[in-house]
């Protein structure tokens, strides 16, 4: 059974629209809560909550502080955003032009004239801006609500934990549907519109395509890096005064770095993150539309069928809906123990209803089977074609869907504090930060081990099954809950400034100890949340691999591990990530260091500010954040941008094709090592800090030698878990669509054997 | 120009048994040093020398003292060693026969019997128990002269810098002379003797040679990781408890694990690392040997050319004699600047000499071309051919040893602390362990750039120019001066172990301060011979992978990157190094709170222990550590020697194929990078303790919390540098050759295709 062509071309802006809708609904729904003195009304619903409020109602000064703070991380997030953007603006201006001259200069194959080169050129640079601004468009609304809500929480914290989890929770669910919702609407508009352009030449339409891809995943580099960079050189920069130096608490208002830290929660891990998992969306739909237009679906034209890809996100949207009413209206969590479990449901429920949803919808939408093209094993010939049947489709989603959740709950295993290995690592602290730290390690490296067997398996039989297409499909499974997994993503943070802000408003020790509750499960969703971005972008970039080989025209002799290019690219590939990583993690500590010395000044030259009689000078803090995270994220960026092309340009494209795969088998473990040995380090402070069973407490709490000796290893694990680990889903992701764009301009120059090996082998 | 046959058959036994010689004449030379009280006959050379002479003239009680803590130490390691060998012997049993199971079983091909089948078995057993042995007889070799040398170093330090490090650099040699003796001795022997057996079939013969390189790699396997967990559980648990909690410096004679950390060095570091060189010398080798008997020089029965390989190593002896004899007579070191100078040149001196000698041989052995078999680039077909000129081989050659050396050089560059890296980690000291740690782990990633590209375009021109047997040259080159890296590597335990003597006797502060320098400069050795250690067993386990996938039948085609199993197991492959560390580094913490427990008992319960008046049980120690790394060793080694088998057997073996390289590209990057970072915080903490400038006399020296911050970045370096990195080299270097030696069974098993796939293609 086939659909009638009008059923996508409804369901996918459709879908789009109402997720849109959605999230400004739970915004406005998080907006009934007051910030403005005097206004609050509580409605509380049980005795203890209402004494609660009774102690605090009038506490006027309290809001209108919160409401202070909250002003100052927005100002704060706002204007590093801003100043982002016109670094943003400048690369995308630069990279839209490099694209147009470099792809429409190159010298047309037979069958393809100039005009169709400058159209490729022109479509695909148009494509970019496209999937740029949508990626920032995205971040900027995370950023937005994320500051919005931050305060709001802290407040309804004071009437209990229900409402304060229901406030993080709301607003992180704002940025999942708004994110999946401009992502999905706007690659439909452009796909529309193009076609317009292209005619009946779909190859052509799907090609161009590519470059919104290309546009999401650079931007997310920026907001990665840059963002990365920023939270963490202000975390471990108030930390290590604040915390080790002059022994006042986490988030004290006494220090000057505090509002940076917490603007850098904002520009990080929710402009970064959204703008990764929209970089991971825009790719990895791109890599299916690609693969799929050379095939049948795409010679004859069948619209339903390729837009297949487009229906699993935007059906994925509506069940992510429906998961989201669960959590907030038909069983919201009421006490601390059941936040993390009503979080881990989110995940499990939207994974449950989604698989007869994709089965559905693969039997409806695809032919029962259609022909798609595979790199033939017949020397010569570009192609061999393979018999795909509908629910092999279906397998694909599947696998990526069901291996996602696979991930997310061994990380959970992995960082939550609840089990062992975390407990262990907690419990090393007894012998002092070096065991804290070996632990620590190593637990980060037992933690690659599932979701390798994962991917592998998730790979192994979607690749078996239907080629890239499969794994490109097998990606977007695993991001078809993606609203759901941004939400519960974007939770953490929020909550993580609530703790701050209640902090810095002086709401008390109970208060705080919520927002604490709240922060603890957000570590772990975090890290659930990295163990999807780092599982969907390996998946992605084998796809966008997959488009690469094909379109550089390598066949499969020519990319065996044999041959001396391939290996030599495999092994500079694995090595990539490595640099990478030395370059973000001294960048932290530089940017650290700037942010340290900037600190201990104003400790040393404002009267009074140890005592609390005068205000430190925050904005100083966040402009140094800000600068030195921008001028730290060039480097790096230049790495990942300049590599491929380097690679391809003057060693070919079948050096380029090791090193993206080498780049993808090895970035895969320090990216998984890293964030959970960073969550895992983060909440044995948080397991010792609150002392919840006996063993805990046996490590002595807060202030013991052994909580100290945990702080060090968090503070180890921060640039880890928040920069250098998630930014490598980056890496892998963005050299691999940046090489499957420019792929034609390496086949162009010197026969894609590259200009250094053509100029030995012809001199 | 064609070598008559008999020039290999004199050249190679007579370097072998020559390097024993020198071997046994250096060794003499260092007994010439007394250790009976009341006969120490100084011969000073200088005024200063005389006065020292003088103050310790006749100072028998301290003779006496090292000759006890010497005793102590060499019964600790003894004993060791000796039940190491036990579990060692047991392994070799079940290894033998399983080998002679498997290979004598198999079906044999079209123009083979079963008796082919059944001889193949036997000798390769027999050349697995013969490697075996011959590392054996190695490290235990290594373990003696270094145990016989450390309390004679410590005793000519109170003579001077010049004697001692002398009597260390002089031990050294002995062991990297030995060791290179035997090794080529007995594999001449082997080979000659089973040329006896198979007559005209040289295949047959360096296929059952292939046995060789397993032995020496599946004993290197238990000494790098019995004896790594060993003496970092030692060491860590002396440090944790002496220097953390009872502040005592480190060696102090009161803490009861003293001995025990300096039974490791010797177990460890020696003969550790002596059984994983020959590992690498012994697998170069047979793989070089595998390759050409089926090239030309194979079927052609010319053995001056088969030869090549040997001869490079038996030529590599005599140029590290004539090095050797440049350090110890011509231009000895004299001050202690000098020290780290001399060590350098002994590499540089012996990658000069030896790079004529390669150019010659290569010239006068080899035929002017020849053909040699490469994967066939047509389908169904075997092999094409490709012709190789004679120097060819000399580039192969050349480009293995200097790219050791470039490795080599670069490596003293990271982690010496005459330079800007470590010295920035020690800077990063002023603010904590937190960015001490986190500078180091960024230093380790930096170091990886250049071994890399070394390793790819040495891997890219060997592979060119004369595929894997270009590879297995180039490792050869490598190791060609495999006796002079050796000599200054075990320098390092010998001085490391001899100032642990000194401060034990109670020889003073001015003879501690010599040792330090010695150990110093140890310290940057040691990392330099572990760049060595990586880099060899990198290109030796893709030569091996070479003739694996000859060995195999797997065609260019199915060794695509694109192939679904090839990538399952590049992934899986990847994830391997990290699983293997998270196993090493959990053994040594577990291993090492066992000390911890049994040093605080002690501590608690012998009275007057930390006065000074009663004596510790040394002896316990020694056995917690023997007891805890035999048992810890277990499941490490269980995962390198099953992986291979069951990915080979289950998933097929291109699987393993994929598997191979995607442990070696991975496991490079972790080896060099964890050997680097423990390498640079070691010497970090060195430099703040020698405050031998003015930046390093700012960072406040012994006691300051700069050095605390730096000792805690030592102790989590520990395992890194001397567990688990040096262990990954096995592990690469071991999963190759035992796939090399099986690949016939997996073949022989479901056609290669793995009885897990060809059950669900048949169902």
């Amino acid at each position: 059974m086939i659909l009638p062509d009008i059923v996508p071309t409804v369901l996918i802006p459709v879908s789009a629209v109402l997720a849109i809708i959605f999230g400004a609904w739970l915004w406005k729904r998080v907006s009934a809560i007051s910030m403005t003195p005097g206004q609050s009304v509580f409605r509380s619903q049980n005795g203890r909550e209402y004494l609660l409020e009774e102690e605090q109602r009038g506490d006027d000064e309290v809001v209108q502080k919160a409401a202070d703070i909250q002003e100052a991380i927005s100002e704060g997030a706002n204007s590093f955003l801003f100043t982002e953007y016109r670094y943003m603006g400048v690369f995308m201006v630069i990279m839209a032009v490099l694209i147009f001259a470099l792809l429409g200069s190159i010298t047309p194959e037979a069958g393809r004239t100039r005009a169709d080169e400058v159209r490729n050129g022109l479509f695909s640079s148009i494509a970019f801006v496209l999937g740029a601004a949508t990626s920032i468009l995205s971040g900027y609304v995370g950023m937005k609500i994320a500051t919005y809500a931050n305060a709001r929480t802290a407040l309804e914290a004071r009437k209990g934990i229900a409402p304060a989890f229901m406030c993080a929770f709301r607003s992180g669910a704002v940025m999942g549907f708004m994110l999946a919702g401009f992502g999905l609407l706007n690659l439909f508009i452009a796909i529309v519109l193009f076609q317009k352009a292209y005619g009946d030449d779909w190859k052509g339409v799907f090609e161009a395509i590519t470059g919104y891809g290309l546009g999401g995943s650079s931007i997310a580099l920026f907001g990665r890096v840059g963002g990365g960079i920023y939270t963490k050189a202000a975390d471990v920069g108030a930390d290590l005064v604040g915390k080790v130096e002059k022994d006042i608490p986490e988030d004290d208002p006494r220090n000057p770095a505090v509002i940076a830290d917490n603007v850098g929660d904002n520009v990080g891990d929710i402009a970064g993150m959204g703008a990764d998992l929209f970089g991971s969306f825009a790719e990895s739909t791109c890599a299916a539309l690609v693969v799929a237009a050379v095939s049948e679906l795409g010679t004859t034209h069948n619209w339903p069928a390729m837009m297949f890809p487009l229906m699993v996100s935007a059906t994925g949207i509506l069940v992510c809906m429906l998961t989201t009413l669960i959590a907030t209206d038909l069983k919201p969590a009421k006490q601390i123990s059941e936040i993390e479990h009503t979080l881990k449901m989110q995940l499990i429920v939207s994974t449950v209803l989604m698989t007869p949803v994709a089965l559905g919808l693969a039997l409806v939408s695809l032919p029962e089977t259609f022909e798609l093209p595979v790199p033939s094993r017949t020397q010569g010939k570009e192609y061999d074609y393979k018999s795909v049947k509908n629910w092999y489709m279906f397998v694909c989603v599947a696998c990526g869907l069901w291996g996602g959740l696979a991930i997310g709950l061994q990380t959970e295993y992995f960082t939550s504090n609840r089990y062992r290995p975390v407990q262990d690592v907690a419990d090393a602290c007894r012998t002092g930060p070096a065991t804290d730290i070996i632990f620590g390690l190593a637990l980060g490296y037992k933690s690659c081990i599932i979701p390798c067997f994962v991917m592998a398996i998730t790979i192994y039989i979607a690749n078996s099954l239907a080629g890239m297409l499969g794994i490109a499909c097998a990606a977007l499974g695993m991001l078809a809950t993606l609203s759901s997994g941004l939400a519960i993503d974007a939770y953490g943070p929020i909550s993580d400034n609530a703790g701050g802000i209640a902090e810095m408003a002086g709401m008390g020790e109970d208060i705080r100890e919520r927002t604490d509750a709240l922060d603890a499960a957000g570590n772990t969703t975090a890290a659930i949340g990295k163990g999807f971005a780092i599982g969907s972008a390996a998946l992605v970039s084998l796809a966008l691999f997959g488009a690469y080989i094909t379109r550089a025209k390598i066949d499969l002799l020519e990319s065996s591990i044999l041959d001396p290019k391939v290996f030599a690219g495999l092994l500079v590939g694995a090595m990539l990530p490595y640099w990478f990583s030395a370059m973000t993690m001294k960048s932290v500590g530089k940017a650290a260091l700037a942010m340290v010395e900037e600190v201990r000044r104003q400790f040393n030259t404002i009267n009074g500010l140890m005592e609390g009689t005068a205000r430190p000078d925050y904005s100083r803090c966040v402009k140094i954040s800000t600068d030195s995270s921008l001028r730290e994220m060039i480097p790096p960026g230049a790495l990942v941008m300049l590599s491929p092309i380097i690679a391809g340009a003057l060693f070919g494209t079948r050096t380029l094709a090791g090193m993206l795969v080498g780049a993808l088998v090895s970035g895969v473990q320090v990216a998984v090592s890293m964030s959970n040995t960073g969550g895992a380090w983060d909440n044995a402070k948080k397991y010792i800090e609150a002392g919840a069973s006996e063993h805990a407490r046996e490590l002595g709490g807060k202030g013991s030698d052994c909580h100290k000796a945990a702080v060090i290893g968090d503070t180890v694990g921060d640039p880890l878990k928040d920069t250098s680990g998630p930014s490598l889903n980056i890496l892998v992701k963005l050299m691999a669509v940046e090489s499957l764009v420019f792929a034609p301009f390496f086949v162009n120059i010197a026969g894609g054997e590259g200009l250094i090996f053509q100029f030995f082998s012809s001199s």
